[in-house]
């Protein structure tokens, strides 16, 4: 199958840039409304309900935290110069700053800067969600150049209250009660690659998926802020989904150039690796598999041992693995439009094996059927017959579906795609030689 | 052990080419004087009692067709030259052609013609059991000189009639109703390796499998036109089958020299898998071991998702991997009467491994048996001592004895053949260290 | 960890020597006198229990033979030259020689002498415990300039006569009654690797184990004569040995430089060998993993079908693969004190894995802890935080733990050391993340 095979409905790049354009410049957090505003453009593309989880709340080993909203925050030193304007870069505020205002000593801010010593032109990404603080975040080759002495004016406009953590989520019903899982994080500010890529992929597999004319499976889509709102949503529906989970995705770093990567769950031999691999191998697109590793994003959460949930990552450039990752090089120019359709085409794709993998069962077991009959096959074939090989997938086809194996074995049997199949096997149900 | 050890019986290249040269010119089909006549001959090697399906019986999904007889074909060229002269090769004419005599243009005849262009002087084998038609094959360069004008003369003699498909099997008792069962066909006309080789082979081998003086298994042996035969000899038997069988194999195209194929059963690793597999190793054959597939002789039916019966097949040059397969060039020129009795030693000597296949129980099973006081080991023995290998195998057999292992397992562990530990086991066996 | 860590008593190579030295000279056998003297002095290290089986007494497939003592023996060539003088080297008389004194022709002396052609200087060592008669064992260059004519006197003051076989045994319990049975032989004369090494490794190994402040298991340490010693001994302890076994070694042939060989059990994928394996991989010690084979030492009985026991043998150079085996070559020199404490190290370390092998459970399983507000986590963490080996290690730790996968598996997926991770499990243990 081509990818405009695959689609379901048209997939524009420019839609994509234009919803990136909108979401970078705001300062999301693991709650505040930076993060109500990304979920409110988002909802243009995708139904997200949203759920507020207030501060102070239980959810199993962690308690909700306070809100966290900004509006400015900068540094003047003592020449007069501005530096580290919140208003440029989101990323110079250590995220769940205090709010503070005041003149501090060199020797003091010194201890609250955050740098890269070996990438110097780099802001980097740093948090404190739960330590009271406040820090600035700066590229190295600035703070080299500051003044080591003197008094330096700070203002952080901040607030930390009782609110709430917001998470998004929605569901596309499916005939079968049985879901297919899909979870992204909305919660860093102005990155590309480890923010805005899994949203957006997201939001826009969302309209392929829902797209699709007829779905065996369930389909939730989870959008939270990585670690804590996806704590505190699998504290409401952690139970469900254990019970009704067929397979799922973590969607993260998957908006660059890189070859994929696919992380597989914990199970390593379960549906979503077989068809995940299975995919990647038959559309020739260069790949990775790695096993489960316990660092890396929201797995983390779904494949704790109480939950032990199917779920796997196909990324691109993947955490810790780019030097960009955290900080401020990870941005528009990082990504690309054309890569962030191939990996909603790739999961689209995944997602179809798994919704085609059927279990056949012949239903002429007993010696071959007489294809001739049915006109499923000439009177006389000559040996180099260039029919030949769909001839030869049909009679694959139904000495294997003995009801033990399902489309997936067989196709691998042939080290072939299962959608290459999928057209086959439907003249044969159609023809009642096999039940699925 | 040796040929000479295995064999049963003399066995003589002579004999085989023999009855090759007064099977080859017969013009065999799926029914028919002419394959009747070919199981009369092998009648005189292997006791096979003859079935007649009857036109119009149901068998599974098929219908018995019409029984075929020819009795001559030509073609008169517009210059009163005789081609495609069925009298000296019978593959000119498309087997189960229907009976015509007339004169036809060369435009409409042409269309009657085929051909193998990039093997200009072969004639392919072209048949056409179920759309009733008519039509010739050729050699390229001969079809290359006709006139591609004026009228032919055409002049088929054959008989499409209610009739019968011939089929035949016997049974070679053993000690258990468990059986081995060896199918080849009878069908085509003639062809050497993928046609003659295969009931030459079964033929000369039920004459080993006759002669042994204890057989712990039960043999049978199916002699079958392809697809319908087996089909039809399945709704009789196939029932039976399933739930007697040990293991087979489908003789076919297994007269060269080329090295041996073994291609698996479904079951991939069942006893069939396993002795054959170890047998081509252990006595050093070049071979290769290729899982199941569908394409390829009667396993199509045997393995059949309602039968799934456990048979392999060793050949020679396989089907569909020869350029002179189904072709007027698979001639006795292409196979060899000594690759044929290398062949029957083959198939016989991995009957001989399932046959010895035991699971043996050692008697003495608490520390080692004292063997000097049974005479069964020197009361010294020097750290070289040449009688060492078969000391280590007897103490090997006797450690792994504990009733979990088969005789194929314990010699695997020593990445021996089975054949050399049978002598060691018969005087353990004698010596009440072993029960099997 | 350090061998220093791991030790847990003083391990001094110049002790070892000095008990090497008194053991060497003895003549020991199957029975007697210089074994039971043998046994006398490494039980100052060991406090070994010692059985007499009498002699005539069934054990098993076995009767206990004569007991064997010694006490002179050599020839007196017709020129009056001493040979084979067993005081200079007890290898020079075939173990279990009967008595004799008297005049004997060179043609009947000769079928008496054992010698190995291509190792000159070495004596071989050869017994005949079961056989009565006698024998000399010499090295071919003194051999071939003996004179070939003439009248020998011979002089073997040997008594064979009923008495018994001695066999040491002790225990040291733990807080299972699950046991570590290690087992050595003591019955070959002067002989080094292929004898002292094994009961002085046991002896010094027993001193750490007896060092360890608390044990998960009990030890179960067997020194016997090969063979008959281990049969008498399994018959009667065999059966709750087998009940209460959980992992056990062979140690012999452990002395020398070489790399290590783990020769695992029957059960091949039990807790030994994956410990083992486990620790010489990590340890990044030189070494080869071999299967079960029957040749060998007392792993023969060990694992013969009735018993099975999980035993294998970690050695260094093994039986049958050096040439000084089995001969005088096999003495001090060949091997190394320090590569002696090095192998009670790494059977140590190995019991070790196994005492510490828990299979946690996570009891926070829900989504992860949160480690920060146990102070196990830093508030922040930078993208390459030198600290953050030691916390994958942690959440990996816990990710894992979901009460099916032990600490061997669980330290495997990250390609580490078990031993690793135990300060690690212990902090989590304090802190009641987990349970074992």
């Amino acid at each position: 199958m081509t990818t405009s095979q695959i689609l379901q409905t048209p997939l524009s790049e420019t839609e994509i840039e234009k919803y990136f354009d909108r979401l970078w410049p705001i300062c999301r957090s693991i709650s505040g409304n930076g993060l109500r505003s990304s979920f409110h453009i988002l909802q243009e593309l995708i139904p997200l309900e949203l759920i507020e989880y207030p501060t102070g709340k239980e959810v199993f080993d962690w308690t909700i935290p306070n809100e966290w909203n900004i509006s400015d925050a900068y540094i003047l030193t003592p020449d007069g110069e501005k530096i580290c304007d919140f208003k440029k870069n989101n990323l110079h505020i250590v995220n769940y700053s205090i709010p503070f205002e005041g003149e501090v000593e060199w020797a003091e801010l010194s201890q609250r800067f955050f740098t890269i010593e070996n990438q110097p032109d780099a802001i980097p990404y740093i948090t404190s969600y739960y330590k009271e603080t406040w820090g600035f975040c700066i590229d190295h080759n600035t703070l080299q150049r500051l003044p080591k002495t003197g008094i330096y004016k700070v203002v952080i406009q901040s607030q930390l209250a009782p609110g709430s953590v917001t998470v998004g989520h929605c569901i596309l019903p499916g005939e079968s009660q049985q879901e297919i899982v899909l979870s992204t994080y909305l919660c860093h500010p102005s990155m590309a690659n480890n923010e805005l890529s899994g949203p957006l992929c997201m939001a826009f597999l969302y309209q392929q998926l829902a797209a699709m004319p007829h779905r065996k499976y369930t389909y939730r889509f989870i959008m939270a802020p990585e670690t804590i709102g996806v704590i505190a949503y699998l504290s409401d529906f952690g139970s469900h989904m254990k019970n009704n989970i067929l397979a799922g995705y973590v969607m993260t770093c998957c908006g660059d150039e890189a070859p994929y990567v696919f992380k597989q769950s914990k199970h390593a031999t379960g549906l979503v690796e077989r068809a995940t691999a299975h995919y990647l191998k038959h559309a020739q697109l260069p790949h990775q598999v790695i096993p489960f590793a316990v660092g890396g994003s929201d797995e983390r959460q779904y494949c704790s041992p109480g939950f032990n949930l199917p779920m796997g990552s196909i990324t691109r450039s993947m955490y810790h693995r780019y030097s960009q990752y955290h900080t401020s090089l990870d941005n528009k120019e990082f990504i690309s439009f054309k890569a962030m359709t191939d990996t909603i085409t790739t999961y689209l794709s995944c997602c179809l094996v798994m919704e085609n993998n059927v279990t056949p069962t012949c239903l002429v077991p007993y010696g071959e059927p007489r294809m001739g009959k049915r006109n499923l096959l000439p009177s006389s074939i000559e040996p180099n017959d260039k029919r030949r090989q769909d001839i030869d997938r049909m009679f694959h086809l139904i000495s294997w579906s003995d009801g033990t194996l399902d489309l997936l074995e067989i196709a691998e049997k042939r080290n072939e795609s299962l959608l290459l199949y999928l057209p086959i096997l439907q003249k044969l149900v159609d023809e009642k030689l096999i039940a699925i």
